[in-house]
């Protein structure tokens, strides 16, 4: 069947929705949510009954604000003089509480916490209304990004048209894939005539697993209309004179899967060279380099390489992890997250050991690992940290614990080794970060189809790394 | 431990929702909502998160307007300039497609089908509200209840105060009753001062399980303040000139329990009486009265006791109804609904049986049964429905099947008694039934505390008869 | 589609459990079982599996003996050199201590606590078996009843046959029916030539919701073969000379379903007989009679007919009883049970109330009715009970409480009236509970099907009464 | 709180089952048992019954013989002249059909197929019986061992004692951990007086999750007592002469976790070792060498060092695999179990890629693997399989498809490259193989505690290479 599906893939766990148009009327919309992981949410009988057409827009939500309560659930829904509109949103506006009171002054009342609604109904309200009897949704969405610079990307469905929103800072990812017709697998049905249709996501590791491959980024303060014919871009929202763009460097360094690409580099690689980093910044003499598995084994393996130790593994990740039938004493709850891994002491024993990790954000998960590694025979233990400490909240859609919280905040950080039983502790750079994330954008920038030959002004590429220095991207209200 | 408290308790099964508040912040409110049956969706969890306070409201739903979507679940919640406030809400409002309209003019998106979002947001919409700093709730009641004159009864929560609410024709129930303090069981403590507080319900049979006691009705366009201290009617706002009430007549026939005050007389004693009168007005030589289990057991027991027959039980309930482990066949569908029950035929084997029931719907219920009568020995069996025939579809939130369904306006009905297996057939008279259930409350309206003794005018004392009759209290809108 | 199908149906609630056979390989058994109500324990799937062919046994456990474990779930399947058994059991055998030492003295591990791995067992086990080429079961069966003199009813399936057996003393219920080919509905198809199939089952009741009619009872000492063709009697076990044989009179007091059929009469007419043996021991000057819903009500139109007083209702059930969202008082401890009931106070006010209870066991449901009976407006309230105390344990299978919690034990029951806060209370005596069990057999005897026409001595008919007088029908071992 | 635990870890995910001793009464047994993972099966209630004391044995179910029904559950328990007894069992009796016909010929009925049935009836059955008033367990076990060969590990629990036990053959895995005291972590507390119990494993690898330390293996044929007080050596049940053990050399290649100790080498060594005689035997001319997550890595990790080539991963887990919500196209199937997998292109894209696999068993897994690589970038790409090719089923306890659906035994394995798509694919020799596990043996054997200084003759040292050359340990019997 040739079809035209979009899907809207965000990385939550605490609920999951789906709205689908029948692409002709407005008033046609299915709409199915709930919490819990997608594959709790959906069933056979709730996707035969979303299946009107294959027009849709779905929302799986990692709660940021918003306590995690049913009615924040996405994709929201509401219905307007033009029709229904269902809007899908990841990040957290830097300016929600002015535009909700500015709303309920004009007698919205609001039904819920989330930034979602709340551009919905930014949407639906904006005037002039009364003598409005045609709906401009562009016009609506160009309104709404004046009103708020960042962070959001959005969805946004009418009929059969979906608009894909990303913020003028660029901060939330979004992109396109297109779907392949089948058969085509050896670069044959590369031409847009033989497109099956599109779908946006957060990330470019979904696309994969539905038959679909990479095409495009979203651009910072794009407004891509996706329709079952093209892909178009409608308009780029500018930032204010000088401001550089604000991807999210965290997105980098821990909460995007490695074979996603952003700003046309794979992830996995930017981590290696994190780690490469690493190795020039805090080298150490020790036998062999390893990793917390699995998250930090890029870093662990650029690491290695440049330093030309032996790359080895130490832990095997224990996937039957569940209840153990005898009661917890000190020992057990000494050792901790311990019980996650497995030790493969032949590897190691009598070693000077480096362990790279990803990040240390309460320190409570590398102590019990240290004393796991010396109790099983290591000689030393050296961590490397292949990002800097986090010593800022976010309030740009990433869920950090608070500042109270953040080891990096806390009196132990500064005897950080002897606090979690190491023999020595280095973290990464911001510079040596910002430049393992930057290098390659710089270098790939002239030759990147998704930079390049649009009539829009992008502007200077650069990064939030308000987690890592207190410099938001753009002034704060409350 | 003192304390106020309010519970409103539907009757529906669709869905069920609580909403409490702290009583002094009007941000605290706090949240629980979910589709399926009361106990489902509550649990110890859910019930400690929600108590923050004696003070709240619930609500539980049988569909009526509005697909069974999670959002269409109530109470609704939308928060304001003043704060939240929260609406449960029994009926459906007979003018609800111009009143969305209007407010989508406005720039008021909505996002659920349901009646409860709309007054919601009307009631935080009415204007003027630039230079309303002070919110006066009891007139954005009034400014609701002149927008749309029925059906609904509703609680309004805001802060510490509960507004209770019905419409002015008095279309759906809605009564009081006062929780009474620990040891006053033999009628001390029935002076206010040792109230412990208040409770607002559909139906007064709820009273009795949480230890309350049925206190008055709300009268028909009544605005009831409850608070911790007292119950006190804001206003009463008026009907038309000449228009008498309309309160919902199928609710004594068929809705409500039994054991339920409306209008000053219990339910029972009005099926009683229906049954009474339809021994006058359809008498029948036999030798014994019965009932389907077990709704219609008052009419029978009325219609027995005016007959001069005794009263027999014919069949009794299977509790254990299940699947059947054998593959259906054609005796199988014929017996149908049978299977609920199971036969008592010593009771009346080589009888002439009267089988009284409280309505016939679809007519696919009695026909088995008489099947399975004749079967097991009656010799005769005649019907006698308590109630006259549905022929119109209920637009004020009775969920009645659709006009070509109801037995009442099919060919078959024209020789009910042949179609359905029957040696007679004969339903009560509408004028029966209204003075059925007018004669008490002419009788008892002088005595009444509930209807006397105010300053407001109430008016005359209608019933709506729309589903028997197709006349309907109001203009219908569409 | 013809076939055979045979069901053994008993009133459990905690596990439930199939067997099916292909009628011809005696390895080919189904099995399915499991904890909780039948609805839980099967589903489409497991029923799917089940069906090869339209034989097999099944069971329902209410539990007695044995501990409510998965492993004592019914029925109970054991290879053997001569194929699978399956075998399901109603009952408790009296001597069980014994047979499980004898069992095992030989070898034999009992991997349960239950009797029917017991009876299994022993089928299997019988010698000699060293040179036992073929099984001779219907030896086999009557060896396990020279073993064990009650209380059992038993389905043991072979192959394509089902024996159907009851122990000498009929303590336990087993009755046959017959399953109606399709389209016969008016008395055609009853000769056996056009029987579908055969059904067993505890309960006649069970019958009519399968789509088959009352055959006839298994008699006590009966083996029963059943096969595709027909239901023929191998055999009747006797009792030692003189015992009369001991139904569980409490079947009909309060365990059977009324619609049920025992010994030729259906349970209905006999609590019916209790209820006005009730009115002759114990009149009582009152102004109505009622019960407590629901199982009463036939004891409490007898009652009423016989005194002439008006049958009347005076509580109906609270069909959605649930948590209710309010701490529990002092008041609502108090109230307890009533929950359970709503009040139909218009029916009784002011008036004296006779209210007939089918049995008290332990006193704590009577009592919060009385109260509550009273609070509403009843002038007086006069507890007549239609059957005798309970005052010793059953050992034969009925789930009993101990003797120090029965009412009839206890102190209080000397001044039991004032106790449960009633004007009067009387039991039926143990003669006239008999005397209303037996006249109608008595009467019936000569003309029932079921009891005469064979070669096989039957014996005396009686009735256990031992939870009533302590008198059991065979020596207790331990 | 002191005290002796003991826990019976098999790796299995069909069922579940527990079984506690108070160490008292054989009577007083605790049994929990069910289907499906261990935490489905286990919670806060059952566990909590469970606790009567710190002795038990627990068995999980990886079905290889027997229906997957619950009855198959193990431990399983029977009740014997000399109490209960609970046996848990991982194995496959090779001549169960011969014992099972013995036991049924002396009338034991046996109620599952279970083997774990069968050696407890065994257990229970042993003559002579009728004068045996003192039950000898260890007789009974080691009749039990005389009568079946292989292969079985066993926990037998009776009262406070539990005997481990390895079939002569050695063909399962069965090892002992001891529970280490609170605050001992540093060496101290290694003597047996500070010891809190004792646990019992199939895999070393569940101690450390467990607060336990891998104190030593079960020996082939040997019977161990363990009490609370001590671990005791009371026989060791010889094989023939001759015979060399015949531990399953399947664990080492693909069953164990990496971190469990078998023969006194983890496993993780044996697969890198394998890893490297690959490399010996079929190097290739290439830019990298890579694995299959993640069971391939240590064996790829081996290759990659020995040929002296880079370790690169190419494939990263799709940790959120689930429903697409796109109807599965030609492509989506053809990619099939590529939706597992994220591709990191940029670490091959232009490379001759080298991957290492486990084991090829059906041969649909790599298929697409190398799809996806080459479509990815791939230049060439080269399988290097770390184990020979599986060529006949198993008897004793692995669960191995059928002959017909083994890769090595189908037309394809002739021109196996071309049919999966690979430029070479080669796999390890049966001798590598076994040269790899034992060369670590051979060389730690004189220094291990497990293996020397005891009484008993533990015989020569070899492997069950059935699976993959037919040459059974034992003769098979039918």
């Amino acid at each position: 069947m040739m079809g035209l599906w979009r899907q809207f893939c965000w990385r939550g766990q605490e609920s999951a929705g789906i709205v689908t148009s029948d692409g002709e009327s407005s008033q046609a919309f299915k709409v199915h949510k709930g919490m819990g992981l997608i594959n709790h949410v959906f069933n056979a009988d709730s996707l035969k009954k979303l299946y009107v057409s294959n027009l849709g827009i779905g929302h799986t939500r990692y709660s940021t604000s918003g306590i995690s309560e049913l009615q924040n659930c996405q994709p929201f829904v509401v219905e307007t003089l033009h029709g229904k509109i269902a809007v899908a949103h990841n990040g957290e506006l830097t300016n929600a509480v002015r535009l909700r009171r500015k709303l309920m002054r004009h007698g919205v009342g609001l039904s819920t916490s989330s930034d979602s609604e709340l551009i919905t109904q930014l949407l639906a309200f904006t005037p002039p209304l009364e003598n409005d009897d045609t709906a401009d949704w562009v016009a609506r969405i160009k309104n709404l990004m004046n009103e708020t610079p960042t962070s959001y990307s959005l969805l946004i469905m009418h009929k059969d048209i979906i608009y894909a929103v990303r913020d003028p800072y660029g901060n939330r990812p979004l992109c396109i894939g297109r779907l392949i017709p089948v058969g085509d697998m050896n670069g044959k049905g590369k031409d847009n005539s033989e497109t099956e249709g599109w779908v946006v996501s957060s990330e470019s590791c979904s696309f994969l697993s539905i038959g679909a491959e990479y095409y495009r980024e979203v651009l910072p303060g794009e407004i891509v209309k996706i329709s079952r014919y093209d892909v178009q871009t409608l308009d780029v929202v500018p930032r204010p004179e000088g401001d550089p763009s604000a991807f999210c460097i965290f997105e980098y360094v821990y909460f995007a899967r490695p074979d996603s690409i952003f700003e046309g580099q794979m992830v996995y690689s930017v981590r290696k060279r994190c780690g490469q980093q690493l190795a020039i910044e805090a080298p150490v003499e020790a036998d062999l380099v390893s990793t917390v598995p699995e998250s930090a084994t890029p870093a662990a393996l650029g690491y290695a390489q440049k330093c030309g130790l032996p790359y080895v593994e130490v832990l095997c990740k224990n996937r039957y992890v569940g209840r153990t039938f005898i009661q917890p004493n000190m020992r057990l709850r000494q050792l901790g997250v311990a019980k996650k891994f497995g030790v493969l002491s032949d590897n190691f024993k009598g070693k000077r050991v480096v362990i790279i990790d990803d990040s240390i954000v309460r320190g409570n998960t590398i102590s019990p690992i240290i004393k796991l590694l010396r109790e099983s025979g290591a000689k030393e233990v050296h961590i490397r940290v292949a990002s800097p400490p986090i010593r800022f909240p976010c309030y740009m859609g990433i869920n950090i614990p608070t500042k109270e919280e953040l080891i990096a905040n806390r009196p132990e950080f500064h005897d950080l080794a002897n606090y979690i039983g190491a023999d020595s502790v280095v973290y990464l750079s911001v510079e040596g970060l910002v430049s393992s994330v930057q290098e390659s954008i710089k270098a790939r920038q002239e030759n990147e189809n998704s930079l390049k030959n649009h009539k829009f002004r992008v502007g200077k590429i650069g990064h939030c790394t308000a987690c890592l220095t207190g410099e938001y991207p753009v002034e704060l209200e409350w």
